[in-house]
């Protein structure tokens, strides 16, 4: 269970919180892109980042060159955000209207992976982002990764937002029968490997792209190239 | 042209800032969601959010109940991200692996929206979150509006960047060869409406709902309900 703190209590419609660790667990894993917002000197900024999670804890990466990472590194505070877009939802009033989400908040302060920790992360991340691409290209370098910084948060105060389902109309409705509702759904998806200019005619796509294809879905309609 | 502050200024990967406004555009007309981001007593907060844009300014709406909402209109300083992401890229390397993304961050101050202009922004949000809708349903009531808030925030301060097309190894490849490279395109679809368990066998969808599929696009391999 998650404990409910100031922070992660639902001040509206409180029958959305989640308390469950394993629909947490079940978001993120499913997530690809994170949002992470924190106060600089300049007020607060957010910015996407991929993202993997190990057991209760959130692995973020980027370059030793990104401020904001380093701040981060530097132990400021953190809000997280991985959100899950499911569909649109229509109900018979706009002010019903709503979308099905599912969403996660993550509160805490990072701290910096180094050596082995550093490494295993990085495997995870790869693994969570790329699954299967690790054993088909080399070892990182130790050049790379003293360019990278990874850093982990722990999942410990947590904020898990969801709505699923068919719309409900508070107002009594004039003519229920005469206007549709429902919903529209969404999801990511998958299109077709799409090879580097470089890459011989003969060279096949590897399975690694065929695991994260099926992660996310493939879709049939999906353009080859935009 | 976007004007470069030392907030949008990108520090790292100068070369992905983009500073034309029509990108700037076509990335919030093409997002769904953005990730709010704002300081508050307890340190950073960021929450998802459906928007719209009118113009050169961001309309954001939400429930007058909802406490972060209410600290936007009352003047908070603001980082708002809007983030498409757009595949996966495959390096001969996991260190030059990447995504490919249009993002955009916008740094601001909300207006709070009354009477009129509150109006005809819900009308944008609705057109932008559901086009075609407004005219399906009845008007908003007075007790909707008044329950409803709306914000503006003005795309004066903006980042916006961009990654596409293949991956860039810098490191020279052993054997180029032998390791695919490319792109795993990603993107939302939309799948079958689901009609809401109290609509009518025979009430046929809404042409709306086809307006949202068509945006995003639809996907044959989606299935109907999950």
């Amino acid at each position: 269970m998650l404990e409910i703190t100031d922070r992660t209590k639902l001040t509206r419609l409180s029958y959305r919180q989640v308390t469950d660790r394993t629909v947490l667990h079940a978001v993120l894993d499913a997530g690809i892109v994170a949002h992470v917002a924190l106060t600089t000197d300049h007020g607060p900024v957010v910015l996407p980042v991929g993202y993997a999670r190990e057991g209760d804890r959130l692995l973020l990466h980027g370059s030793t060159g990104a401020g904001l990472l380093r701040d981060a590194a530097d132990g400021a505070q953190l809000a997280v955000a991985v959100t899950l877009l499911d569909g649109l939802v229509y109900a018979r009033s706009l002010f019903d209207s709503s979308m099905n989400y599912r969403s996660v908040v993550v509160f805490g302060r990072a701290c910096r992976l180094h050596g082995e920790d550093k490494l295993a992360a990085l495997r995870r991340l790869s693994d969570k982002l790329m699954p299967g691409r690790w054993d088909e290209v080399r070892p990182p370098t130790t050049k790379e990764l003293a360019a990278t910084l990874v850093l982990a948060v722990g999942l410990d105060e947590v904020s898990v937002k969801a709505r699923s389902g068919p719309p409900s109309d508070d107002e009594p409705v004039t003519d229920p029968d005469s206007v549709w509702a429902g919903e529209l759904p969404l999801r990511t998806v998958a299109g077709d490997p799409v090879p580097a200019p470089d890459v011989p005619a003969g060279l096949a796509v590897p399975p690694s792209l065929g695991e994260a294809a099926a992660r996310v879905g493939r879709s049939a309609a999906f353009p080859a190239s935009r």
